[in-house]
């Protein structure tokens, strides 16, 4: 089944809202074996989005739109699809009953043009909203579809979860099944070549490749008459990508670095404590993002001057002063004074140059020292980030510290550097 | 000038990247006066991006087009538009001798298929590319215009300020002046309530409300002959709406609070350190995601344990085994054992519960205290955030941290609570 996704806002046009909502649901289509063939975005206007409707219902059998269901006057979504399929709004009691229910469990006061999302179609299916009050619409006709969806994506996560999907699947045109590989270490060019003949040859399953910051990602995908003949096709390949991209895979299943690390240390009930310098305590709000992680995490500190890190961590004056902060040394010093101070199970520290300025002769901006005690051992591993920007460097040596901390509890080798 | 942006790419509609090159096209465009009435986003295909070129220019101008400028086969985004307003491809010498010199300087082996990024209309204009190797192109013809831009972002971004604004400069209807407005601590819905006169009779300036994560945006823009005269319009609505929001507002100039702290601690030199509970160290990351935060930022704890905080910031275990963690006394003790021990200017603490579970009797997930310790004065501010999700409220919790810093700086007053 082909579809297309029709944003409706005049805001989406002005440059100041991502539309997530349209990934979300492109992501969400494939899953249920529907291809997204365009995305559109219109502002809140009532012969524009016609003429959309007119551009997409040629060439696809089912169109979902976002937003424009509110009650103000601007949101004209339901009352354009509506009559484009010729359907008649009428008041429907279930649903201003809901809103009278809502309002009252929010303490609102209901003014008289929240009725008008109480007006659904004589024929069409109506979808509840759990987190809000403008209910969700589909209406048929001639073989083609209209799904109308809530613009806030609380509400439409919530409406596509409570009864869309389900509501959707009769369109899906096969089964989908697909992995999605996470790698550290090894950026998207290189991944690319390494799986050419794999990416070039590909129908079905499908290979594609995708950098993000520092990570790259791969999502091996295919359609099927079912689930299990689908799982079938993508296993090999995932496989075979897994067997030469070696161990800088930390993930086949589209997870966080630092959810596998912090499911990890949860399981296994290993205490970890952490000291940053350059990436300013990154590391430690990466980390906290795993919920249950306060069962293993004790410390993290910031060390951001000398002084800190010579009062908090027991870094040696003179090697700050002979080696400055930036150095093997003083990355080993801070983690082993960790481990003095919390003896927690891993000790990880961080001391480089974030940037935009900071640079030093031999040191450019873009370099850090991970340190880290495991064991009763402490390694020191270089970093020299891309820097392209600030806010890049810091993220790839937190994303770097993550990968060591990963490596040492499975028990494989680190790098030299990365 | 009415404008329409289309992005090319499958991937694009695969739902695993977020357009953010159609956001930041649409904030410069409207910028330099040019209106963006559609964006469209289509798939590597010939027949379909025609289909979008015939639809977008039967209603606008100018289009510009994002991404299929590269080497490999599927990038044909060139070809289909040359083609379709009727330019002929030939090889430019001088953009063959760049893709070289590129190639050289960043030691890449140079394959047949990347010359035809070399390929330029007879009749054009060429944008060079200063972070990539596929240059821009411009072509005219009848009146209209189609302008294509690589897609990764940073190649878009740099040739945009190197050459394309520059060249779009002529499609300018007139001069746009904006400011936004930021507000902290109040809803976006209060915000609209209370602007309502001002948004309900608007035409030009207009006033557009946003609600991002606990923050509301006001933007207020006006397009007139000169800049001048747009300022003019936009500043005393501006004026009157700081007025009405008071001192929630913390920006009028796009600001992010934690640069607003930033730049005010280091214009003054005063020094600071945070201990964080709940917020697991996104205090001390915002923070330094300020540069030259370095010159005032001394110290950053993250106390996720009982024995952390008795050990790092003295505070009483008594208190936290009668009051648990989650207490005024215990915000304040921290705030003020970090100023015994960092002796900073500003001390600032947090200890709450940022779910998803941790709720006890009369302590709901989403409860908070921050302590802050300035100019010989502790004050402990309860914070309740909405409880959308665990990262909400840690960023929530977060905010309010700046803004309680913002405020002591100022020599304003703390609200009781948040």
């Amino acid at each position: 089944m082909k579809s297309a996704i029709i944003s409706v806002g005049t805001e989406l046009l002005m440059g100041q809202i991502v539309d997530t909502n349209a990934v979300y649901l492109s992501t969400e289509l494939r899953s249920l074996g529907i291809d997204v063939n365009y995305r559109y975005t219109v502002g809140d206007n009532d012969a524009r989005l016609r003429e959309i409707l007119d551009l997409a219902l040629k060439d696809v059998d089912l169109i979902i739109t976002i937003g424009g269901l509110g009650p103000t006057e601007d949101d004209m979504t339901k009352e354009t699809v509506c009559d484009y399929f010729g359907e008649k709004l009428v008041m429907s009691k279930k649903v201003k009953t809901d809103l009278i229910r809502h309002a009252a469990a929010h303490s609102y006061t209901l003014t008289e043009n929240v009725y008008k999302q109480a007006m659904v179609p004589e024929n069409g299916t109506v979808f509840y909203n759990g987190a809000g009050m403008a209910p969700g619409i589909a209406v048929e006709k001639d073989g083609k579809t209209a799904v109308m969806l809530p613009g806030p994506p609380r509400e439409l996560k919530t409406m596509f979860n409570d009864s869309v999907r389900d509501y959707l699947k009769k369109f899906s045109g096969g089964s989908i099944y697909y992995k999605v590989i996470k790698i550290f270490g090894r950026g998207e060019s290189s991944v690319e070549t390494d799986l050419l003949d794999l990416i070039d040859t590909q129908t079905d399953p499908t290979i594609a490749t995708y950098a993000k910051e520092g990570e790259c990602t791969v999502r091996v995908a295919s359609k099927r008459a079912t689930v299990e003949e689908a799982e079938a096709a993508v296993m090999p390949v995932v496989n075979e990508i897994v067997r030469r991209e070696g161990d800088h895979v930390y993930s086949i299943d589209d997870e966080e670095l630092m959810d596998v690390v912090g499911k990890k240390l949860e399981a296994d009930r290993i205490s970890i404590s952490c000291c940053e310098s350059c990436t300013g305590g990154m590391f430690a709000e990466y980390l906290t993002t795993v919920p249950g992680i306060s069962d293993v995490f004790e410390r993290g500190i910031v060390t951001y001057t000398y002084r800190a890190k010579e009062e908090e961590l027991g870094v040696d004056h003179d090697t700050l002063q002979i080696c400055t902060a930036v150095a093997p040394e003083v990355a080993q010093q801070m983690a082993e004074g960790l481990y003095k101070k919390t003896g927690s199970d891993v000790c990880i520290s961080v001391t480089g140059i974030a940037g935009p300025s900071g640079a030093m002769p031999g040191k450019p901006v873009g370099l850090a020292y991970i340190g880290c005690a495991y064991k009763g051992e402490t390694t020191v591993t270089k970093v020299l980030a891309r820097n392209l920007s600030r806010q890049w460097n810091r993220r790839y040596f937190t994303l770097a510290m993550f990968d060591i901390v990963n490596r040492k509890l499975d028990g494989r080798k680190i790098p030299e550097s990365y």
